[in-house]
């Protein structure tokens, strides 16, 4: 029995000992390398490339520009495909753009036969460009804009989509309510994973193959056969272990190049690798938000009316287009629900900015900020208790939003759990009346999030298990190790099924699109719910067929036999009858009938469930100096049954910094006047370090979620969420002034204490 | 429809490009790499080895000798493996040998940074012997013995079996028989694959990984398992791309020894290249084996008795035991057969020289190169033409030995188009009385040959089949393209059940014992009848998943859709529904029923059938300078239904090179004091080349074997068989004297002729 147990991690010994082979580690003989040239203007178009000087350096095979490549948009998300054209993701991306569209535009590549010489050679190339107007700003976008972003969208408005939940305008006709707005915003940040972008492409007979770093190889594999106008049976993508990705590799932006770039030179490997600088950029922002929020309330606190408006600065390209707006506009109606009056207008606007797409959360950590501040403010304003204003609006035990059911509620134990942590109820008594420039205070955060994204898209697994002669096996997972664990995970639930030691339990861990059963990749915290059905499937159809040939072997009737823990048991008496690896070779090598025990499963999801989990913190503001410590800091996760606990508090802890850096320190900036990106690396941009981090609690809830293959549901993402916004609910109740805008940094601490008359 | 056709290889293009990847071109960062140290004697014993300069030396990281390995004895032999322990392979086989059995043996390996440290290291070993009498004849090794080379074989012999058919005794005693005895004598010969045994292996996790030029990557995996005496799911073994193996591949020699050095130096990548001076002589050869046979014929022709008493040379190590002399044996009653009383003694004996294991053809060469020079003895004596004779008593349609069945049978017309090609008859006549110094004449032989090792041996193979989006397929075979053009064929019988074109039949030819199904592997002639047999089967489940997800689909009962030319057809009027991959993507993506289209078949065959055919030759025999030339030479087969015609022309042109030079050139020499190895390269090894060959025809009789998945059978070694003994016959007939041992090389010319006075 693995599951609930802390397995050590699968590949830990691997990784520790530099054994584990990452995209750079594959060593191709004789690889060329491309470098990409971006754009040195935000907004306009390529008028003409030179490149006759470039071309003449030694080393230089190939230079591809703008004006070379086929004329195919291609849609970069990773999302299931969907045979619904209305539902299709927005092909708007070229491999090479004449059109620039952000400081950093992809306009041409250089594949040369090193690195050098690709990097002198883009020195070389001389660009002319008409230039636009940058528009920076969500603002300047919808007002500023003499020529549209896309030509599709003339008013620089991807989508605007809104909803009504009741009858709004009758809602807040009750008396005595009491009325709340409130505007929030977030900033753009960055993924960091430690490994950036890499790929290789080389040809094989008439098909061509990538090796890429990437979250979602069977989405690649088909992105590169749109992109490249080719059958995506002639694509093959192999995915290697990967050094984190947060969504960023969730889209499908460099492959189709690398692909592109291998075919304009006969098919040689080619290896495209993006640096740091680059990664900033030219790859995926998370998505800043402009929240406005108005709430009705009865003074018990009880919401009765809200309305919600939101703008996502979507930057220069769709990448996943509307859904994480969207996703964060219809959260409004999910934590917090019951029959309220609800209605909300989001809107996806296209800037002159880095293409904003998933980044861990997807939306969720922004709308929390926003929601989050917001109920805190009206539970001050109405004295309540944050816990107890929380307690009366957050959902319950069967709610049901667009198929997505509450199946499982630990929300109150969650918050019982967190608010001992930081002793909550003496520290608000404690915290009440402080003077002096230094102040301490508490604050929390709650939320929901479903698991993965039924029934907005298809939710679709496979896994194939291959049963060894000593009865140890090998699970294929469509389904990607990205760090997160997830190979543990379904290691632990194959082992579990056939009652086998995780140890044997072989991870095929690089995902191969030719053999690899399909599977649409690690996003939003779909894994351990929903090819993790797809590993206990097949586990339990190798578990069955094992069982049949234990029959067929033993000469005994179906139905009174066992597996356990590696023996074939006579289910009644416990007695053992033959041990799983006699009974495994012996299925391969008899002469009257040899089977070679497979399975090979497709899961499709048709469930989707909350998770919940609160955040806690207790904060000390110097305020003189504008500086926030962390005393304190819990997240306490329902996430159903916790599958491995060392490795779930893992997550948290790594989502957890995630949204302390969110909330304090990091943002992108760019140069307003001309979208030119300042910070586009590790020492200007701000991400925590371990010298920023204070010590990091999880903590669970444990529920069991019927939906989910072992009672378990989401955690991957989760944590991310509530940090930002209990910090800053903290920082209100130690100082009693309102940040609402991300990252609360010491330059908008003090801004906003000298404006409060604190300094 | 692909089968029948001469589509071109599938790995054509990737083979000529140079971008097939073949195991030396798997880079791997920072291989360390190991050289064998080999004995200097034939027989004894290391009394000591002393490496204490060698471990000095800068470069060396470990150096093991037969002393520090494991006292594990293993089987090398590429069988599958058997539950039944009586019918196991012979384990007699360690990683490193003290006790040494030929002049070369393995006794030390030393792992350095590169081969230039390892070579040098080697010579700084010193090795103390106790020697005993190198026996390098199976006369020696029965008559002069003192120290078994094996202890469990206190004389030597490693088997010997009988059999008797009839009664022989009493067959004899018929009036007016003309009893014919005869000697032949074949000499031991090499593979001479272009690329040599080469292998890496490391660990991962807690288990080795080892990639291998080998033919049977699933028994390598288990006999890398038992010399390590560990489980055999903790070994993967990987197979590239190889360059030819001709059934010494079919040996695991090196793969163990190089999963032991890569653990003995922390799981490090270590590669291990075989020289071809090694490969001579230490690895294996085909077994050199002497015939006696007697036969007792009515004057008409018809073989009545018949007795053979045949000694294999096993060399110094099992390899693949008594199998080799024992399919030579029981061959005497197949070819020829029809009522007759045989007799039979099959020797197999241990000498002190290479071991003998797998070749092209497995021990029939040998026997065809006895039994055709005896059948023309005794048709000369008696004066019935050559084909006539062979006529009376081959086999017939029906026949049966062992379960193996006579399907089908084109010989005779076989005979005809060979003897149409050489024009036999008016040669016959006109090169009836030559005299001078040079005469021609033509010769002839034929053959039956068994495919498969039904029912000798499991039978066992799987393939799987995974359906793309566009309709396209990827197959995994279990069985190995070792040259041979499996691949090709498999994915023409893919195409063929599927009715899609060859190019959209995506073989995965790297075999990967994780993730590859189960098959035994390349060898016996088996693969396009056992392995076709498995891909033959999954196509077909393939096809029923598409139409049943048609079915579904278009909302049509089961049963009136049919798959042809990539669409969906109305199976009455032929009418197109929809597209093959319009049901192939709508299987992945639809949102009520997402499938991810699969089949994973084992195919256990239980039946094996013959082939035949036959060589016709014209020579023109230099009888002062001792020199033969090939004026014409045909082979003509019947191997059921022809799957590529081109492929099977090229197939037959290289067996016949490599019967051309079994014929007249090659034979590994030793020192018959030493046993050391004298021609040991491919310099003085007499290989035919381009110059040495004559044009090659080869031509087909066209049958349908019902026991063949496309009634085919066996192809891949049979053109190895005929065309020695046709040119021994061929030169009976020119000058009258007649050769019984190979190869028939100018100095046993000159010689024989000397002997007879014709110079």
């Amino acid at each position: 029995m693995s599951i609930g147990k802390s397995i050590k991690r699968v590949d830990a010994f691997d990784k520790v000992t530099g054994r584990a082979q990452y995209t750079d580690d594959f060593q191709i003989n004789n690889s060329l390398v491309a470098k990409i040239m971006h754009s040195t203007i935000a907004n306009g178009r390529v008028k003409s490339i030179d490149i006759s000087e470039a071309v003449k350096l030694k080393g230089v095979i190939k230079i591809i520009t703008c004006f070379d490549v086929p004329d195919i948009k291609f849609p970069t998300a990773g999302h299931p495909y969907s045979l619904d054209p209305s539902h299709a993701d927005i092909a708007d991306r070229k491999l090479l753009n004449e059109r620039v569209r952000y400081y950093g535009d992809d306009i041409a590549a250089v594949v040369a036969k090193d690195s050098v010489s690709a990097e002198r050679a883009i020195k070389l190339i001389k660009v002319e460009y008409e230039e636009y107007k940058p528009l920076t700003s969500v603002e300047a976008a919808l007002n500023e804009s003499e020529t549209p972003i896309h030509e599709e969208y003339p008013d620089n408005i991807l989508a605007h989509t809104s909803y009504e939940i009741g009858d709004y305008e009758k809602a807040i006709q009750e008396e005595n309510l009491i009325f709340f707005q409130g505007e929030y915003e977030t900033s753009p940040v960055k993924h960091c994973h430690i490994e950036n972008p890499i790929s290789y492409a080389y040809a094989e007979g008439s098909r061509i193959t990538v090796v890429s770093s990437t979250q979602i190889p069977h989405i690649a594999r088909r992105v590169i056969g749109q992109a490249l106008g080719i059958e995506w049976g002639k694509v093959k993508v192999i995915k290697p272990y990967i050094g984190g990705g947060f969504g960023n590799k969730q889209d499908v932006l460099y492959e189709p190049l690398n692909a592109y770039l291998s075919l304009a030179v006969g098919g040689r490997c080619v290896k495209l690798d993006i640096s740091r600088e680059e990664d900033f950029v030219s790859t995926r922002v998370r998505t800043a938000m402009k929240f406005k929020i108005e709430t009705y309330v009865r003074p018990n606190g009880r919401f009765v009316a809200r309305k919600l408006v939101l703008y996502g600065n979507k930057g220069a390209y769709a990448s996943h287009g509307h859904s994480m707006v969207s996703k964060a506009g219809h959260a409004f109606k999910q934590t917090y629900n019951d029959e309220v009056a609800t209605k909300a207008d989001m809107y996806s606007v296209f800037t002159n900015l880095p293409a904003s797409g998933a980044m861990r959360g997807y939306g969720i950590p922004q709308f929390a900020f926003a929601i989050e501040s917001h109920i805190e403010d009206i539970a001050k304003e109405l004295k309540i208790d944050s816990i107890e204003i929380r307690k009366i609006n957050s959902m319950k035990l069967g709610f049901v939003d667009n198929q997505i059911k509450c199946n499982s509620n630990g929300l109150e134990e969650c918050i019982e759990k967190g608010k001992k942590y930081v002793d909550w109820d003496n520290k608000i008594k404690e915290y009440k009346n402080q003077t002096g420039p230094v102040r301490k205070g508490v604050g929390m955060s709650i939320f929901s999030y479903a698991t993965g994204v039924y029934p907005i898209s298809l939710e679709t697994a496979a896994c194939r298990i291959v049963l060894n002669q000593d009865g140890s096996v090998q699970v294929q997972m469509g389904a990607t190790e990205i760090g997160q664990g997830a190979d543990t995970v379904f290691a632990q639930m194959v082992s579990e099924i056939l009652d086998i030691p995780v140890e044997d339990v072989h991870m095929i861990s690089t995902q191969d699109t030719d053999i690899t059963p399909f599977d649409t990749g690690a996003y939003a915290s779909r894994q351990s719910y929903v090819s993790g059905m797809a590993a206990k499937k097949a586990a339990i159809e190798v578990k069955e067929k094992i069982l049949e040939h234990s029959n067929f072997m033993l000469k005994l009737p179906v139905g009174n036999l066992e597996l356990k823990d590696k023996n074939i048991i006579n289910k009644e008496t416990g007695e053992i009858l033959a041990s799983l690896k006699e009974v495994a070779t012996h299925a391969l090598y008899n002469k009257e009938t040899s089977v070679h025990i497979t399975a090979d499963v497709t899961n499709q999801c048709k469930s989707n469930t909350f998770s919940f989990g609160v955040c806690f913190v207790e904060v000390e503001v110097d305020i003189p100096i504008g500086k926030i410590n962390i005393n304190k800091v819990i997240n306490v996760h329902d996430c159903g049954k916790v599958l491995n606990p060392q490795m779930a508090a893992a997550q948290v802890h790594g989502g957890m910094s995630m949204s302390l850096g969110f909330g304090l320190s990091e943002q992108l900036l760019f140069d307003e006047k001309t979208g030119k990106p300042l910070n586009n690396n590790l020492l200007d941009y701000k991400l925590p370090s371990i010298m920023d981090t204070p010590h990091l609690e999880a903590q669970f809830v444990e529920t069991f979620d019927v939906s989910g293959p072992f009672g378990n549901k989401a955690l991957g993402e989760p944590p991310a969420i509530p940090v930002a916004p209990a910090i800053r609910n903290a920082v209100l109740n130690a100082t009693g002034v309102k940040f609402n805008v991300t990252p609360i940094t010491p330059q908008r601490l003090i801004e906003k204490f000298k404006e409060k008359k604190l300094i």
